[in-house]
Order: C-alpha cells, then sequence, then structure tokens
C-alpha cells in the first residue's frame, strides 16, 4: 500500500453535512419498529413490578383467551443456559432480582392484542426483601446472589474501552468487586498536607434516554437453530455472540443485520434480542418487539447511581500531594466494571505522587447497569473537579492556571499507573484561556459566574477491514461492518473522496450485516473512527493504485504522469486527457482477460489509542431569591486530533455537552421503594433545546501519535467534563457548593440559606 | 497469488448436495413473492387482447370505484423515455403493437382487489390488422413498425454469449436483420455434389416454462428517483441498468436484490422491473406485481418459432461439401439478435469449405422474444442433425463415425469464420461409442431406434470479483455478486472448501446485491462458473496466504512447514501442534497493531471462452398404429473439461436433456389469430417426470484451457442436441422424418401413412 499524499486535502477536514439526514428527514430510514415480515407476530413483555420476588406460579389462561394471542411464553419456555447478565436473561422462572424484569412475553397477531393479554397475565409473586440501594447492600442482611453472583464468560465493560475489573473468587457478598488503585502514600501526604479540599459527592443513576425504544425482529431460518435478527444496534458482532451465547446457538447460524439506530449512548448492545430471537425460534414465525418507553426505561441497563468521596491534598506551593477516593457504583442485579476507568480518570487527570482510589461495585435489586457515554466518568469528575475548584480557592490560585501547571501529558501516569500517550489536555486548557468567555468573567452581572472542569476518555481502539468498489457509472462504494450512530460514515465517505479524487456525493456506504460485513468494532468506546479509518484508507488507497493501473493503460502513459481528481483520471498538464473512473471500471469490468473489477478489501489495527481531553466552561446565572439556575453559555474545548468533518465533530462535542449540562441539572432515576417511580419522560426530565444555551465547540487539534490522519477519539470526552463545570459555575455565581447530581432550585437555595445563616 | 496445489483434491470434482436445498425443502427461501414491505400495494396489469390496436381511451371509473384500489396507472402516468425492447416498455399509450402487452397497472391494498379493478378496467380498444407470422412479416403489407424499428442501446443478444447482430440503418420493414454469414461457393458446391441432403425444418415458439413467475417488488427511496428493486432475476446489474435506462435514473439510485430464483432459464432479466419500479415511484409506496401464470405466458419474452430451409452437399467420399441455409426467426414486436449465434453453429459444427447461413430477424405483431437456453441453437440443430442423418443414410455410412471423422475441432472455423478453441466434440462422440446404447443400437425390438445428435455452445465470459473473509468461529464467508439459479454457489463453496482445506458445510455464501455485491456476471450464457471460479480462487487464495501467516507467527514455525486441513493450521508432521482457522482469524481481529481482520478480495478475468459440447442419444419406441412416441433412455455425453461439483453438473444435464425432449415432443406456443391460444399449464404442455426416461448423463472431462481447473461450460449444451437425436431415433424407428417440432401422434402416424401409400 502506497499512501497517497493526502496534504493539500480537498474534503478531509471541512465540514459536510451528514450523509443520512435526507433518508431520516423524509422518513425512509429503515428502523426496526418499520420491519415487517411474513407471518409476523407482535411481543409484549410483561414485566415484575417488584425488585425481588418468589413467583408462585403463572395462570396464563386469561391471556391467552383473548383473540389474536399466539403464545403466552414463559421463562420455562425459552430458557437453554444460565443466565450471567442482562443480555442472556430471557424470562424469570422462580426468581425476580430487579422491578422490570421481563417474567413472561405474550405473541400476538397485532401490538394491540399483545397488551392486552399482557395486563391480563395472571402472576402470583411472592415479595422478598430486596436489596434497594447503597447503604442495604453494604449492610449485606439479604443478598442479591445468596449463591454467588452468576459469572460472565466476558463481562461487558469491555466493550466501552474502559478497564475490564480483576474478578476475584468470594463469599457470596452484595461487594461485587472491591479494588483498589494507587501509588505513593496517601495517608501520609494528606497528613503532611498544607491544603485539603473534598466531600461527599453523588451522581444520580440516569438513563440513556434515546429516542428509539430497544426494538427487535427475530425471523427464524432454514436449519435448526438458525435466526436472523433484525436490530438497533451500535455492535452487530456483538448482539451475535451475545444471541448466540445466550440460546447455545453457533454464531454462523445467528445473522444481525443492524438497521437504523435511533440513539444508543452505550445502551444498544442486544438487551432484547436472545430474548426476541428465543421467541421467534419456539414460534417458529417471525417476532418483533419494541418496546414501550416505560418498558425501555424499566427493563434496560442505565448508568448507576455513583457515589464519591474524596478528599485531595495539596503543598503550599500548590502542588497536589494526595488524590483519595472511596467510590461506591450501584450495579444492580448483575455485575459490570466501572472501577477501572473510574480510576484511571480520578488517578490520571492530575500529576500526583500519592493516589488512592477505592471501587467497589456493588450488587442491588435494581435493573442491572450498563454503559452510558464514558462510562463513570461524568460522575468521577464532578467530584474531583468540585474538589479541585475548592482547592485552588483555598490556594488563591487561579483554577485554569494552576489545572494547567498540574495537568497531565505525555508520560505521566493514568489511575492505573500505565502512562498517558501523547495527549492535549493542556491544548485544551489554553484554548479556554483564550477564549472571550475566560478572559471576560471577572466582568459577569451579579449573580453570573463561569466555571471550569476538565475531563476526557482513554478511548478503545480495534482492528478493522473494509471493502472498496468503483462502479461502472464511477459510483465508488464503501461496504463497511460498523453501524454509523454518529456520524462515522460520513467521515468515511471523505477519506474515501480524498483519497480517489471524487466528489464525497459520489461515494456511498453500503451498510454490511454480520454476513455480509467486513468486520468492524462497535460504534463505542469512542473507537469506531479511529478504528475503521485505516480499512477504509487501505482498500481506497488500493483501488486508487488499480485506477492509475488502468488510466497508464488507457493514455499510454506513466502512472506518475497521472493524477486522480474530479472523478477522472487525467494527465498531468493535459486537460483533455481526461477519463471518468467510471469507465477505467467498466474497462476492466468487461474486459477478457483484464484485472478484473475495480475493488479491494482493506485492513487496519491501530498499535495504540488516541485519547481525547476537554476543558470545558459554563456560565451561568443563578437566581437569588428561587436558587433556579439559568444556562447561559456552554464552551467546550476539545482536542480531536484531526477533525476528519469539523461538522459531525462539532455535533458530537455540542450533544457531549448537552447530556453533561443534563445530567447536572435534570436526570435522575428515582428507585423509591426500590422500583423505579419515574419510568418515563414526563417525571424523567431531559433537557430540550429550550433548556440548553448556546453550545460551542472549539476544535483543539493536536495530532495524535496513532490516530488515522492525527486523529483522536471524539464521543466519549464531552460528557465528562461539564456537570462539573456547571457546579463550578454555580459555585461562582452563589457562593455554594452542590454536592449532588441532579441539583434543583431548592438545594440550592436552601445551599444558599444555610450559608448565610452561617 | 499463489496458487495453492490442488492436485490432490478433497472436494472439488467429488458430487456434493446443493447447498440451498434444505431452505427451499422447508420453505424459508425468499421469493419476490415473500416480500413484505411497510405500505405494501399490490398491483395487477391489464393485458391487451389484440396484437395490433390503437387505444381509443380508457376509462377508469368502474376500476377505481373498487374499494381498496390505490391507483389505475397509465403509459401517461408513468413512461418517461421512448421504449426500445420488452424490458423498457412500461405501458401502452396510443399504440399496443402486441397482444398481452400490458395497457394499465392497478395498485390496490390486496391482489384480489386490483385484479376485480383490472377486469372492469374499460379500454377502447381499434383493432388493426397485424402482423400475424413469418409469411405475413415478409409480405409487409403491414409493418410492426412503420417509422422503423425503435432502437436498442444495446441488443440483449450479448448477454447470452450470442454473436451480436450488426445493425443496419435500412427502410422501414418487418425484416429487422437480413444477415449472410459464410466462406467458399455454397452454389458450386451443390451443384457438383454427389449427395445431398436437407429439407425445411420448424420449431414452434416455446416458453421457458420457470415455475416461478416474473414477480418485482419495489420501494421508493429517500433522494427523488431512488428505488430498491427486489426482483427473481438471473442478473442483477442488468436489471439496475434496464430500470435506471427506462426510467432515466442514475444506476447509483437503483438498488436491486435479488432473491431467490424460481427458475430462469434465460427468461429473468428484468421484464417487469422497470414497470414495477415506476409504479412504486409514483405511488410513492412500495408496489409489489407477481404475474400469474396467463399473464406470465402473454407478456413475458418466449423462444422465438424458427424456420430453416437446409442442403448439405457431399462428395462421394462422404466429406461434406457445402452447407447452405435460410433461417426465419420470429422475433415478434421487438429485434432481438438469434443470427448470429446460428450461424456459428450451422456453419461450424462439422468441418466444411463452403457454408452460406442467412438469417432474418422478422417482426410480429407477437410478444418479443427473449433468451431461452442456448438460444436459436436446439432449434438450428434440430434442421441441421435431422439432414445430416439422412445424409448419412444416402452415404451409407455410420451416422456416429461421420460425424467423429468431420466433427470440428480446435482451430476448425465457427460459421462466423473464427476459429474454435479447443474443445471436446469428438470426445463426445466417442463417449457415445462406448456406451451400451449405442452399441447395442442394432438388437433392439422392432419400432424401436436409437438417434444420435451433437450440439454444443461457445459461452460466453466475463471478468468477476469475489470476496472471502473467515469468522472468528472459523466460518468461512464467501461474498459474491453472482445470482445462483442452478447451483454455482454450491461449486464455489468446493473451491473455497478445497483452498482452505475446511469442510464445505463450513463456507457461507453471503448473497451480494447491487450495492455490497463484488461484481460478477449474469448466471446466463453458462458463464458465471467459470468466470467466478477464478475470483473465488483469487480470494480464498490470499485468505490461505493470511491464515498461513498468521499460523506462522503463532507457532513461530516456517510458513513451508505448515498446512490447511480439516479447519485448522498445523505444522506438518506435528499433529498437536494445530490451531482452529477460527481462532487464528480471532488472534488477527484482536491485536492492536497486527494484520487486523482476515479478508481478502480476488479478481479475475478469463481470457477466451471454454466451449462446450454434447452427444445425445435417444432411445425411443413408436407405436406403428398410433404413432405415439414412448421415451425409452436418453443418455447425453457432454464434455465438461472438469466438473467442480458432478452432481449438480449431471443435474444441468439432465434438465437440459429433459426441455430438449420436451421441445421436441410437447411445447410449443400457439399464435393462432395472433393472440397466444395456450397461455397456461395446462394447454401448454410440458413433460413432467411420468414423460422422462432414465436421464443418463455422461461426464466428459477434456480439460479446457481457459476454464479454472480446466472447468468448461455446462449449463447451455444440454438443451443443443436433444430434440435432433429425438428426431433421428423417430426416423430409425418408424422410418419416417419429422420436420416440424413438437411433433405430435398424428403427424408421425400421417408421415407413416403417407410413406406405405408411396
Amino acid at each position: 500500500m502506497t499512501t497517497p499524499e493526502l496534504s493539500a486535502r480537498t474534503h478531509l477536514g471541512r465540514p459536510r453535512k451528514i450523509i443520512d439526514g435526507l433518508e431520516k428527514l423524509v422518513g425512509r430510514a429503515p428502523y426496526v419498529a418499520d420491519q415487517w415480515l411474513p407471518g409476523l407476530l407482535h411481543a409484549r413483555p410483561v414485566l415484575s413490578p417488584y425488585p425481588h420476588a418468589r413467583i408462585r406460579g403463572i395462570d396464563r389462561t386469561a391471556a391467552l383467551a383473548v383473540p389474536g394471542v399466539h403464545s403466552v411464553l414463559l421463562g420455562a419456555d425459552l430458557n437453554v443456559k444460565p443466565m450471567h447478565s442482562r443480555p442472556s436473561l430471557l424470562l424469570a422462572e422462580d426468581l425476580v432480582v430487579f422491578a422490570g424484569q421481563p417474567v413472561a412475553l405474550i405473541l400476538a397477531d397485532t401490538e394491540a392484542q399483545a397488551a392486552d393479554a399482557a395486563a391480563l397475565l395472571d402472576v402470583d409473586y411472592e415479595a422478598l426483601d430486596a436489596v434497594e440501594d447503597a447503604e442495604a447492600a453494604l449492610a449485606g442482611g439479604t443478598l442479591v446472589w445468596p449463591q454467588g453472583v452468576p459469572k460472565a464468560d466476558g463481562g461487558m465493560a469491555g466493550l466501552h474501552g474502559g478497564e475490564a475489573g480483576a474478578q476475584v473468587a468470594r463469599e457470596p457478598s452484595n461487594v461485587d468487586e472491591d479494588r483498589t488503585f494507587g501509588r505513593g502514600d496517601v495517608d501520609a501526604a494528606l497528613a503532611g498536607a498544607a491544603f485539603t479540599a473534598g466531600g461527599s459527592f453523588r451522581v444520580a443513576g440516569v438513563h440513556q434516554g434515546y429516542l428509539e425504544p430497544h426494538a427487535v425482529a427475530a425471523q427464524p431460518g432454514a436449519r435448526p437453530g438458525e435466526v436472523t435478527v433484525y436490530t438497533s444496534t451500535q455492535g452487530q458482532y456483538v448482539v451475535r455472540s451475545e444471541v448466540a451465547g445466550a440460546l447455545g446457538l453457533r454464531e454462523r447460524d445467528v445473522h444481525v443485520v443492524p438497521l437504523t439506530v435511533g440513539g444508543g449512548f452505550g445502551a444498544k448492545y442486544g438487551i432484547m434480542d436472545a430474548l426476541v430471537a428465543a421467541a421467534a425460534l419456539h414460534a417458529r414465525q417471525p417476532v418483533r418487539l419494541v418496546l414501550t418507553r416505560s418498558e425501555d426505561m424499566l427493563t434496560t441497563m442505565p448508568a448507576p447511581a455513583i457515589d464519591v468521596t474524596l478528599r485531595l491534598g495539596a503543598a503550599a506551593d500548590g502542588t497536589l500531594t494526595a488524590v483519595d477516593a472511596d467510590v461506591r457504583i450501584e450495579n444492580g442485579a448483575f455485575r459490570f466494571g466501572h472501577g477501572g476507568i473510574i480510576a484511571t480518570m480520578l488517578g490520571g487527570l492530575y500529576r500526583c505522587e500519592n493516589v488512592r482510589i477505592r471501587t467497589r461495585e456493588l450488587l442491588l435489586n435494581r435493573a442491572p447497569v450498563g454503559a452510558y457515554r464514558a462510562p463513570g466518568v461524568p460522575q468521577a469528575l464532578f467530584a474531583l473537579e468540585s474538589a479541585v475548584d475548592d482547592l485552588t480557592r483555598q490556594l488563591g490560585a487561579d483554577p485554569l492556571e494552576w489545572r494547567l501547571r498540574h495537568a497531565v501529558q505525555a508520560g505521566d501516569p493514568m489511575g492505573t499507573g500505565r502512562p498517558w500517550p501523547d495527549i492535549g489536555l493542556r491544548d485544551c486548557l489554553e484554548a479556554a484561556r483564550a477564549h472571550p468567555l475566560w478572559q471576560g468573567r471577572r466582568d459577569l452581572p451579579a449573580h453570573e459566574g463561569v466555571g471550569l472542569a476538565v475531563g476526557g476518555w482513554p478511548g478503545a481502539f480495534s482492528p478493522a477491514g473494509a471493502v472498496c468498489r468503483v462502479d461502472t457509472d464511477g459510483t465508488v462504494r464503501l461496504h463497511v461492518g460498523s453501524v454509523d450512530i454518529s456520524g462515522v460514515h460520513s467521515s468515511m465517505v471523505l477519506i474515501a473522496a480524498e483519497t480517489l479524487g471524487v466528489d464525497p456525493d459520489q461515494v456511498e456506504i453500503v451498510q454490511g450485516t454480520t454476513d455480509s460485513g467486513p468486520y468492524a468494532p462497535n460504534s463505542g468506546g469512542s473507537q469506531v473512527t479511529i478504528s475503521l479509518s485505516g480499512a477504509v484508507l487501505d482498500a481506497s488507497t488500493q483501488v486508487r493504485d488499480q485506477l492509475l493501473d488502468l488510466a497508464a493503460r488507457h493514455f499510454e502513459a506513466h502512472r506518475d504522469d497521472l493524477e486522480l481528481t474530479g472523478g477522472q483520471a487525467l494527465v498531468r498538464g493535459i486537460p483533455d486527457r481526461a477519463i471518468p473512473i467510471g469507465k477505467l471500471a467498466a474497462q476492466a469490468q468487461r474486459a477478457p482477460g483484464g484485472p478484473g473489477p475495480v475493488v479491494a478489501e482493506g485492513r487496519a489495527a491501530l498499535k495504540a489509542g488516541a485519547p481525547g481531553f476537554i476543558a470545558h466552561l459554563v456560565h451561568v446565572r443563578v437566581d437569588p431569591d428561587t436558587g433556579a439556575v439559568t444556562l447561559r453559555r456552554s464552551v467546550a474545548a476539545q482536542d480531536v486530533g484531526f477533525a476528519l468533518n469539523p461538522l459531525l465533530v462539532e455535533g458530537q462535542i455540542q450533544g457531549g455537552s448537552a447530556q453533561a449540562l443534563g445530567l447536572g441539572l435534570l436526570e435522575g432515576l428515582d428507585y423509591a421503594g426500590g422500583t423505579l417511580a419515574n419510568p418515563n419522560f414526563l417525571e424523567y426530565a431531559f433537557p430540550t433545546s429550550t433548556d440548553m444555551p448556546p453550545l460551542e465547540a472549539l476544535l483543539v487539534q493536536r495530532p495524535s501519535e496513532h490516530g488515522p490522519f492525527g486523529a483522536r477519539i471524539v464521543g466519549e470526552p464531552p460528557i465528562t467534563a461539564g456537570a462539573a463545570a456547571l457546579a463550578n459555575a454555580v459555585r461562582e455565581a452563589a457562593g455554594v457548593r452542590v454536592t449532588e447530581l441532579p441539583f434543583t432550585p431548592e438545594a440550592v437555595w436552601r445551599l444558599r440559606q444555610a450559608q448565610s445563616g452561617d
């Protein structure tokens, strides 16, 4: 492979609209809910209202009597393998371990019939004592898994670029993992510190809140145990493994067709897929399940509530001497590993010789948690960056300058001890410093303030393949196995267009299935763009070589005298010697004894990741009478290495900023009584566009050593610092320190009252 | 690319079951009629009952009043480009040029509603004089196209491996083409011949008679003019071109998804696809049309009726000195080029210095003809091989020995003058000679006889691509753009299995669409196996190299010490040093900085074709009282070069033999009065299994210079000689020469009566 000279770039690095915008706007994008199959049965789950219960019996009579009902499936009908994770959990049999757990699945000719039958299903529950919160989990009186937590073959955390937790055999306990990461002597450092800051911080569990609920359709195949799964997923190969694993099928018999994804944010890795596939195989008919919003919020895998108790120590000169954190993660009924990534970031944002981070992963009778954009990090950095803000106040230091002085750079250790590669955290701080919002922060009206926080994400990376073809009409087809949840394919198109000298509109993405797709990583862990780019570049560079060879033969010219531009191959300096690349492809495709169709496959595997960092400024006004916070402005300076498509990169940063502010101000799962009390978008509040201030994205471009074209990960960093920056802005505007997210006007008002009462 | 040593073959060349047998048996193979789409409208065409008529007006009122009817589409609603061929013909506007031509299309919620409305559509026709038969066509009083025949951009004949006819501007005429092929001085040769034989022969038009009628579903896309076409086709890329061409769309906006084909035989190249696509774009909803059997036989493209007047001359020593033929081809309302291929074979089966073949392609007011397995050749060889049989009788020569002496071989000219490459016609005759049926032909009971005829087909070939991948579970995926109408993919699987040392059950074919598929030629013209094999071999050989490299690294061994066998890579002679190829793929797919997923694309383009020849023996009994012919046995010796999968090759030969005998005994389109009188399977008789004798296939394997592994074309030769052999068997058994196909017992009886009356 020879890499073309792309220094003078025509398409890469320039903003360009997203390629699937039109089909989404006009309603032609194929979602699972649009999927019709002959003989389709509609499914409706029956969910447990109890967080912990024994099922004494289920009477199907009334449900089966509803006209159009095909069957009422119970666990004993479907379960074939022991469950060990939410995706492998089909239907409860004797025991329910969380409120929202499916106990039956109704199949009927219409959705309405299935819903009617679900309402009539008579389940006899015996309610049991439940582990409803972290305190109950730690007390251990009741155990979620008295026989020990079901073992995962390979946890879910690895999917998201986080550090997988080591698994240690222990007595049955609700503390699934208890790990301590660190270096140095924290106790001594704290004892000797000139200044300390910290406190206890809590972030509520939140839901990913994608617009499209989980939706799956499955169709039995010809072979016994063969099934095709149409799904809304961030990773079709993961769904294949999950379904095959849960049902004991061969992977090759599970065909996954990824359809348009209406939002993922870490949650779309096949939660309902095995259940729907099992139902279709059982019914020998296609089955489709589209969760309602309430079902979705009750039965899927949200982000955990996380408590962080933190203490920082600093020397008189401001040097950070100690980071001491105790983190409790409320994982729900199954294991999930947030500890490693939380430690990575808590102990890896600032240079510090003494670090101790204890992470405890707790089991509760609550819906098992899953990944949500930068899992655990916004929660952990809310604590760290709030404490840093307080520390700098004690030090009398400028919070930006202090961070700039102490921020990690290449070679400094992460919280796990491994060194960072080249990163741009300081560059982000410098960009924030130069911004008018920071420069003018002292000149604001009363009750207004600007808060600063930093964040980041190490990011995953994986090998990938891609196939590139040129059709006889000049269309370039890029065949990929990745799914597009945030515009990745719009950037891949630019790479091919740049390499082949065609307009990006001439490039068509072909979405592969698990059968047809060249392997690509999940669209999660911020990895897909940096992982796939190399394969696309490899494939399109080979196609470029093929086209130049064809053109050299066509013009009887030397390859070095040729170039590809404007969809044509031409002889440099002789404008009328040009031939469209489609014609070259047609010649190759038709010539007896010729080279054959213009097509090439590319493969690539990065050697290391390309972490992304962010500095976030949030400007608020706090109403002095009510405590209500008005968001005035958000400025996020993020190091993206090189923005393949700046428009989409800015969009990702804006989206992450909005989610971070929602996390701070509005969102929170309410598990009062062990059952989710607000499983809908009326009672669970999301920010809307009217809640949002202008969201500015500053693209810092410090090229990564490893990422293609210098690109870094983009997706996860933007959510990591915003909530902390918001809290620091409130501190600045209103003089109070919020320690719980989300915070209400009442909470701010009470803090102010308490303060003025001092 | 290094070619693996495949001399000791494990899978190639051994009989193995067809890979899609199970899904067809259990009803899971996806046919167009199974295709459901949201908002699907069902279409029903209204066909003209008149062969030639002016449409005075169409009143849609009654049809539109049928409940559930969405629209009644007329030509003015849909037609955007001038039509020049059957596939580009949407709906008639002012003029109807054949009985069966669509004049309207009803769209309704159900098929029944559409059919009701079609029956109620009030079309006011003014019947016009029609060109009903060849005599009328040649008389020229009425012209099918008084303004000249609509021009094709590129005729249909090229699709099928035939010689495309040169197009000459002429006065409007029903004689669309009048070509003469030849060499030497035929008149002088005939004048000086010691023996002559010949006569006038006629073969009725026949229908391809696939089990699945033409069926198309189309769904509008997001972009204006974008449409996805689900179709039963032999060539998805042809359908794409036809639809784009007829509707004036960009090729890249037409997405063709080929579904299971329920029989093609040359007829499935998108006859209804443009109409259905236009209807879907007009309705902005998906539309599906599944023709009824009668509609299908009335409106699609059958094989032409062909008349051949032939005279052969021979010297006293038996040398063939003259072939003089006058061929009339009844093409129907549009042009189609059978002349070149007929001349190729009529003048290219025996060595002869003086050849003159005139071919006239006639236009009639009749459904335009299309390709049917070896288009034109069974008809032409019925004439030639009957005349040869008579000539050898005059010469007192053994018909097999005479053929063996005069049959063409490499370097001898075809009827068009081009030389044959290496061919196996003589080998086939030798195989037939050795067969007990031929050896025992003198020892049969009275009224029985064995007839011999030979045939063949030059065959097409085209470049092709393929992609091969290894999944982490060891499944080998072979991604191809070809469609499978006769088992081609079952043979491709063997090539990959052989190359990679896996069981063929471990190889999965991935059917590409026009978007995803690596380019492959049509499954027609007998070309797909020989054209695609090279690409599959190239791709799987590259994958083999990748696996060996991975294994060499894994075992720290030299590549030369490794082999792939039983789905594993192993170190030769050390049985416990083995690793499944899926594990190697997983290593490659997961290793940071590694080679990436195991995947490769292959490309290939043959330099020349690999013609296939056949010698066919048919054994009959003719009832002396009724003239009824009973088929006793059929033995077809065909040179297949190398049978990649002998089971499927034998199946192709048996199928072609059956069709040849049906052509001889039963099938015939009845155009009495200009309108097809037998458009159904009650009145148009096909042979059934009870009509068929044992069909024996002798595989002659004379390796082709060009075909992969020495393979030759297989699909078309088996139909080319059977009808002539049948006629020669009747001559042998009953002493009479039939000159019309199909022939009835009455016809044979009358011939016998006429003879005994002599």
